[in-house]
């Protein structure tokens, strides 16, 4: 068995305004690491507030969800920023997420991007940078001398060279709980994964994504839990930092 | 019996980007006009364009459903706006919806302004103004030679001075859906309503709106229309115009 | 000499709320066509408004000068969106502009994208299609069967191939009025233009792009003005449409 | 004579995107505090990034400049939010400024409410709350234990009650040089100001505000500081904190 510990984290805090999304305050219950949007494709400033706080009730680390700019398109829209840019918008958020948690007499934890700036850099030494694991993103953070995540995902297929499937392709999502647990396990405890092609690939992850817009997301994150805790693995933050 | 005939509206397209709001696809089968959000409080352009589908497909008629630019408060907080600005906003989202309406082979037949806009004026002579019943506004757009509609609300409850009971208080919403179909049928065959401190107030209404963002929108209109057709009222869009 | 018949057209209305841009009023008075923002780059409904109303003043043609929705960027950030996407909202801008002209007594006469959607498709049959002269864009638009104008700019350097030097190199802008004026004749008169890498490149244009946005818009518009005047190139809107 | 010390402090960081306002390099050679906009009604991430690169830079002391979100209204228009929505709205701001502050190598200073929000509350004990003199705002953040700070304006009239003459009405800004720094001098000197019906009124300030977006902005603040310098004020940032 390669592991027994591993952190399960899950984007959330993504209502905007009137609109309602995931089931954050059920799947909080579940996972470790909450990654929580920041106002750019999802987010109000009251829903940031509010998403901190029960994160900070349940325990869970509480990290910067950042984003392209991009409502309409919730952040999944890749726009061709300078770095530069990115940089900068990406600070924007951190601090914006980073202030609530302090009022909610925590601190911030990490740092995971969103949508189409999954692929950009994000970097704040005191932060824990999570990326797709096995990727340049966490590698180019590590020689950085940055703490890095590497990141798999529960219910989202590989392709043979270890990205994502993309969600274009029909295959994209594993909608069946069972064989995402199936999944998460193989990676936990193997160290690998079956591609969609068939194939088995090796992939070393340190934090498992829960996907909060799931319409099961709470059933999901409850039942890989109870999953994960069978197999008698510690599920716990990057770190062990405190929330 | 006042009437025999009444227009029941809905807004509609109030979706945005990956947040769905609303039983748009149930709730046309019910309902005479579709108020549909144009940009600034809700519907991105491909809602726009699916909502105008929709409503073509129903021969529902099509009405803009302007709001002021504010997405993060759903258009429902008041702003400073001059008059000026506000009449130039309402054109730009008139004009938006009037585009897809042409690109579906149909025509704009209306417009009712959203939420904090609502009470401000809207207007273009070649469309039906659509207010609160026995409210400045539609009495203004007549006396300006518009074509108007006076509206009542099947599930807010009303003061002594006919205004609706404000959001903030308690018993704004009527839950209960008897009751609702209770008040609709006292506007629509006796003239009156039941107030919020008990009295009869007299209302004279052309079209009912049904609230799309109820969590039970679409029985609420469907039964709504059954007790209508049951005490042989008409149900069709105001001027019996075609979508 | 290829042409004694030119139209000069200029992006206009590119304020936003408190922030000004160009100089509009002045370069009114020497061009045929005005490109207006629509409000996704630039352009608040206000702006859209008085721009419209200056331009029939004027007697200069209309346009809808739509974008990708990035006010941020000023609309020159690429946005990965869908061709569905594109379409609708290239449509809502159209539809918001043309309101305008409509409520001015006046009427659109073309479509130009603006920024990185200048690349993407706009489609309405009863309108002209404003594109890079040479490229794909016109020439989709003419298999289509719409209207087409071929576009060349005034101060923007070419490269090779018929494509613009992009902002990002240091001499993709002329900055000298004289030597842009050269290039202009060159094109109007010879039909061809000098690359960045001092080739003689064909080049058929019918509409000349003035830049609203250069500090010395006014005397740079007033000067090629007059320059074609003295070559004896009749400027006038394409198809001689009436604004 | 009253006082031997005063703050300049001056609004800056509003340009947004493409869109360019102030002269802010030249202002901060004259002032001693600056209200940096934190992107809901001017301030885009790279213009917040390099106003406080250039604020530490010049050793200028940095404050939040929150405003209500509104870009098309540059957050002068009142909209009705909730305490609820003001506060996190404000901690939002405040953090997003704060964080490139802390990227610079410096720290935030105090926070400034723009526009419409100017006569909300902001709060954060360990920052500076500035208001207008003599205003609710100061008096409840001395009341709540908060450090404040009065403020007064060099180029706004003032009513008899202290407010400031709307900025609807003709007189509201003093556009003469001459006149606004004999102003400023009777604040400081002397406690009082001349109002808009000719009386007297005692008025005490710790700072005063040059506004950045006067065209003559950086003339105006060279001015004005020469005269406190020929006056023996010295001009300091409040508190003599480090920027």
């Amino acid at each position: 068995m390669r592991k027994s510990r591993i952190d399960l984290n899950c984007d959330m805090g993504e209502s905007y305004g009137a609109w309602q999304m995931g089931q954050d305050a059920k799947v909080l219950r579940h996972v470790t690491s909450a990654n929580i949007a920041c106002g750019m494709h999802a987010g109000d400033p009251l829903t940031m507030q509010r998403t901190v706080a029960a994160a900070v009730a349940h325990g869970v680390a509480i990290g910067a969800h950042p984003s392209l700019p991009d409502l309409q398109g919730f952040g999944r829209r890749l726009m061709a920023i300078t770095a530069n840019e990115a940089y900068a918008l990406t600070l924007y958020q951190i601090g914006a997420l980073n202030v609530f948690a302090h009022a909610a007499g925590s601190r911030l934890h990490h740092v995971k991007p969103h949508g189409a700036l999954y692929n950009m850099a994000a970097r704040d030494a005191a932060l824990i940078l999570v990326g797709l694991a096995g990727s340049a993103l966490p590698a180019a953070g590590a020689a950085l001398g940055l703490k890095v995540g590497h990141e798999a995902f529960s219910d989202r297929r590989y392709e043979a060279d270890g990205s994502l499937t993309p969600r274009s392709e029909k295959e994209a999502v594993i909608h069946d709980i069972d064989v995402a647990i199936a999944q998460v396990l193989a990676i936990v405890t193997q160290g690998n994964i079956i591609t969609s092609d068939g194939k088995i690939l090796s992939l070393q992850a340190d934090t498992i994504c829960v996907h909060g817009d799931r319409a099961d997301a709470a059933m999901f994150a409850e039942r890989l839990r109870a999953a994960l805790d069978q197999a008698g693995i510690e599920v716990r933050a990057l770190e062990g930092a405190a929330a």
